[in-house]
C-alpha cells in the first residue's frame, strides 16, 4: 500500500449506512481498487434516513464521484433518489449501487443477487432449470431470489419464518418471471438440486440449522451467505452428508466485479473526467 | 501504509475545487493525518460553483464528515453556506476550512494566513510591532494581510499590481485592525523589516522579482509563500544581500495543525462518533 497516492484526480466510492461503524466494505473495495490498479478510494458515509435524499442529491455535483454502495437501512429510500433504477434493481425497487452519470444523473441497480448467480456459475455450477430451495427472504434473500429467477431456475420454494413475507415475494418474483414455479413451502431440502441459506442462522454458534439439514442428500448443492464463519454448520453437515458446498466469499468478490463494470471504472475513459 | 486501512468508522476530510486535477492538498493531508496515527482520510471533491451549495448543504448529514477542506473557486461563496463563520474568516468573508459540528451545523474558518504567521513565529520571528511590506494581495495575499495585522504588526504596505484592489484591501484592514497602520505602496522594502511575497511571482523561470530587490539591505526578513521551487530567485537574492530567508513550506505545514486543532481531529472524543 506504500504508493496510495490519493490526489485531486482520484476517484471517489462512497459507501451509505446509518449506523457505518460495522461497514467493511470500503476495506474490501479499497483492496479489489488496488489489486485493479484503479485510482479509486472507498470511503464511509454514515447518514440517517432523514438527512440521506438530501446528502444523496448533493452528491449529483460531485464530478470525480465513482458512485454509491447502499448498504441498510437506505436500500429502498435512494432508489426514490435515483433518477433510474435499471435491471433486477427496478423489479426489487431497491438499489445496492448507483453511478453518477457526466451529466449528473444518478443511475441505480441492485448487484446483490447477480453477485451470488455469478459466483455460483463461476464454480462450475449453472442455476438454469434447477430446483432450488431458498430459505430467507430478507434484503439479500430477496435480491437472490429475483436474480435466481433471472438465471431461469425451473422451480423456487421460499422459506422464511414469516410466512406471509415470502408469499408477498413469491407473487412478486411469479409476476416479473412466469417461467419459474415460484412458491412458498417449509425449509425442507427434498428434491431440491439446490439450497441456498439467506437467513442469519449459522453466524453465531448455538444457531439453528436455516434447512432440514437431515433431509439433505448426495449431489445436492448447498450454498450459504454467511462469510463469517466461511464453513458454517450448515456447510460441514452439507460436506459430511455428501453434497457439494459453496461459501459466501464469491458473493461478495463476484458482486464487486459486477459494481466496478456497473461503474465502469474498467473503461479507461471513465476516469478520464 | 502497509497498514491504511478504511473502515466505517474511518473520518473524511473532503477537500472541494474546481476543476480539482491539480489538488495535492489531499495527499499532504493524508501524510500528516497517517503520521498523527489519526482514523482520517482526505479525498477530492470536483464541483462546480453552481452545484456546490446544494452539495455543501448535503454534507450536513455526513456523521463521520471530518470537515471541508475549500480551495479555488469555491472560497467566498462556502462562507455563505456556513451556518457559522469564525475569526479571520468573518472579518475575511472568505472560508478555508470547515468543522461540521455533531448537530450538522457547519462552522467555517480561514487559516490560510495564520499558517503564515505560525510558520514565522516557529522559526524564531514574531511580526509583533514589525514595519511589513507585502506584495500580492490575491487571496494569499489578502489572508495574510488580515493575520498580519491581526499578530499585531505596525506597519502594513501593500503593494499590488491592480492599486485599487490594494486599496480596498488597506481599508478593510484598517477598519479591522486601527492600530495597525495599513496603507499602499510601491514593491520597495526600504525600511521595512519583514518583506513576504504572496505574488505568484518566482514559480516560473523567467518572472521578474516581486520587490526591488536591489534595495533588500541586510536584516531584513525575506518570506516567500511559493513552495516550488523551494529556493526561490527572491529567496535566493535575499540571501545573497544579507537578508533571512523564510520558504513557503511552513506556511503549508503550520495550516495543516491548525485545521486539526480546528476541526478538533486531535481530540479523541471527537473520534468516537
Amino acid at each position: 500500500m506504500a504508493d496510495w497516492h490519493i490526489t485531486g484526480r482520484t476517484r471517489v466510492w462512497v459507501h451509505v449506512a446509518h449506523p457505518s461503524a460495522h461497514v467493511r466494505a470500503t476495506h474490501t473495495f479499497n483492496q479489489a481498487f488496488r489489486a485493479r490498479a484503479l485510482d479509486v478510494v472507498a470511503v464511509s458515509i454514515d447518514v440517517a434516513p432523514a438527512d440521506m435524499p438530501a446528502l444523496v442529491r448533493g452528491l449529483k455535483g460531485w464530478r470525480n464521484l465513482a458512485g454509491i454502495g447502499v448498504t441498510m437501512p437506505h436500500k429502498e429510500q435512494i432508489a426514490l433518489v435515483c433518477d433510474e433504477v435499471v435491471g433486477l434493481g427496478k423489479l426489487m425497487q431497491t438499489v445496492n449501487a448507483i453511478r453518477r452519470e457526466p451529466d449528473g444523473r444518478l443511475i441505480g441497480a441492485n448487484t446483490d443477487g447477480s453477485g451470488f448467480v455469478t459466483g455460483l456459475r463461476r464454480a462450475g455450477y449453472d442455476p438454469a432449470g434447477k430446483r432450488v430451495l431458498l430459505a430467507g427472504v430478507g434484503g439479500a434473500g430477496t435480491a437472490i431470489a429475483f436474480s435466481l429467477a433471472e438465471a431461469g431456475v425451473c422451480t423456487l420454494i421460499l422459506a422464511n419464518r414469516t410466512a406471509a413475507k415470502a408469499e408477498a415475494l413469491a407473487a412478486r418474483i411469479a409476476h416479473a418471471f412466469p417461467h419459474t414455479a415460484t412458491t412458498i413451502g417449509p425449509p425442507d431440502p427434498t428434491g431440491c438440486d439446490l439450497i441456498v441459506n439467506a437467513t442469519p442462522l449459522g453466524m453465531r454458534e448455538g444457531d439453528a440449522l436455516p434447512v432440514e439439514a437431515a433431509k439433505l442428500t448426495p449431489g445436492m448443492v448447498v450454498a450459504d451467505i454467511i462469510m463469517t464463519p466461511e464453513r458454517t454448520p450448515l456447510l460441514e453437515e452439507a460436506a459430511r452428508r455428501g453434497c457439494r458446498a459453496h461459501p459466501g466469499l464469491p458473493m461478495l468478490t463476484c458482486q464487486i466485479d459486477e459494481v466496478i463494470t456497473f461503474l465502469r471504472l474498467d473503461q479507461p475513459d471513465a476516469l478520464a473526467g
